[in-house]
């Protein structure tokens, strides 16, 4: 499994279509924006369920955790059934939601990744995107890698999708079976664009 | 769980919104168009993968079906893990395509639900949807239900997706906590409209 | 031309995609959507823009009408240019609306159309669409309707889009080149289904 | 008016919105992706209409050519009743699609602006979007710019959507009312990333 973990307009969504291309085997790609999708229009503003606020916040209530924890254990579930898995997420609680990932992925082999987007620059791809409530590139930026590891980082200020793909895909084992994951070290410096194995 | 089932543009995913929209609970609604999205785009025409043919017909590969067969298994794993979730598919293979979601589901309360529509009417429907490959509706309108058994089938001919959605809910046990499911006949004569469990 | 007026989720873009599917030349179908998509997103949410309320209410302010009526104007130069032009319209100001559209449309031949749905069922629509702002439907239903007069109205209450296009298009003139537009009464009671020429 | 071409993929409708985020005045937006939508979906398959081969190639017929002259007309007729206009185009034809423009344009303040992109670089942003016929991005990227004039080019290569943005806005002439357009000289070498007044 790979999991992509970064803020609104960072390019998870587009990291993974490439993911998709460049990996020789046949990739699902699930993301949290399907999980919205997938639940009722009226848990879309509600206490109880996931709140986008004017100014990009994003509240998120008791039933769409409730929710969310099913979804993840059905995630994990298609990996232990032998489909290779993208995930496309925002940890809006940091290492919090990374460890609700890493208790339903045990015993899976996970490629952790963060993808970095400078706030300035995530912000002006909202506005270019047209869909996206305005302001929420902003508050996730820096927010959703707050104490959480990484095998790899990319950064998609100066980098393009594709090639943060090339990197991620180079370390994800897959094409070279019976290879090992190789981890990488991850506490280099963040922000400094793709990294492959050998810049840690 | 509920499943339903029936061929392009017989009114399934309306009916899932509103399924949504009426029961008491949270319910997650996926699709096996959702599935296809998750693809990898070279899957979505290639032998390996899917295929849509200039009159309608749908080819499904091998890999297709390994993907589909772990997605199933996640979709079951969500269910187990507490969620109530709505599937909204088209059963290519008739009776073989449910054994497979039967199988995966064992233990699991299931509500497998028919949605008719006559042929011309879905074929219409699609033209005034304007996304689908045309032809789709009425290649799948009958071979999706051969001997399929129901719980309940409605038929969207003649009958709102919101009409069918509350004899579908009726019969969901949603809201009536502790009330097993009322199993319907199934053999009676399709295409009437929606049945409640007094129709059988 | 051919200018369909309704509520939301009454069903205009369906018939629209069927007119274009049924009539023999081909047909550009515009619509009051497009122009909303057209605008700048912070014209979406603005007092000078539009506004959806809560309660599916729309508002309108000046910048909004500015730039419509420069839309207006370039729709009527498409069609004064050659080309047949479809408009699929939600007249919020009634008589009003419509009088914009006259005095832009002068010296074309138009067909105006009702598109009528009981509030109702549009409003079931709307949830089964999942698209839309709840409430869209049925505070429009009747009051886009008021003091507007119509060639033809058809209702989509228990007609299928596909129905109301071959009604619509039987009165279009198209295919009859060099037959005049029969004019059909308007005064027939309304919501009674599709209406031909000869049910006047 | 401004005038954005550019091939598939290249960014012109990210550029689009954020001029619309950064101009003070509101400004339409439209596009040739709208026109291929409002047309006949047979249109869109056919050799009258618009094809879009396996490889990315697209070819025109004479239906899409007059359908296509009456919506310059009308988006022409749009600005001339006093809408500022953002035209998102593909001059498939190179100068002659131009001169089509400029004809209907006549008498019509107008900035042309060049949207570049390396081949490449629009090819991995065509995966990355997946919603795009592979191959687009590539045999489009030079062959729309073919002896065509701008006031302005900006390269998207390495500028990010709102860069790109600012500097045409710079020279849009909105928010300087009374100020006229500063012609720039357009003979610079292309590619060298977002040139404004003085980089000439």
């Amino acid at each position: 499994m790979i999991v992509l973990n970064g803020g609104s307009s960072s390019g998870k969504s587009g990291i993974a279509r490439c993911l998709q291309a460049v990996l020789p085997d046949p990739w699902l790609a699930f993301g949290v924006d399907g999980l919205i999708q997938a639940m009722p229009a009226s848990m879309r503003a509600s206490d109880a369920g996931i709140e986008f606020g004017p100014d990009g916040g994003v509240l998120v209530g008791a039933e769409f955790r409730a929710l969310e924890a099913a979804w993840i254990e059905g995630i994990a579930a298609m990996a232990r059934a032998g489909a290779r898995v993208i995930v496309d997420e925002v940890f809006l609680g940091g290492a919090a939601s990374q460890q609700r990932w890493q208790k339903a992925l045990g015993g899976l082999q996970v490629l952790w990744v963060g993808v970095r987007c400078e706030s300035a620059v995530a912000a002006g791809r909202e506005v270019a995107r047209g869909d996206r409530v305005t302001g929420m590139a902003a508050s996730q930026a820096d927010a959703v890698h707050e104490s959480v590891f990484y095998d790899v980082e990319v950064d998609t200020t100066h980098a393009e999708a594709m090639e943060c793909a090339r990197v991620i895909a180079a370390l994800s084992g897959d094409g070279r079976r019976g290879c090992p994951l190789v981890p990488v070290p991850t506490h280099a410096p963040p922000r400094s664009g793709p990294r492959g194995p050998s810049s840690g």
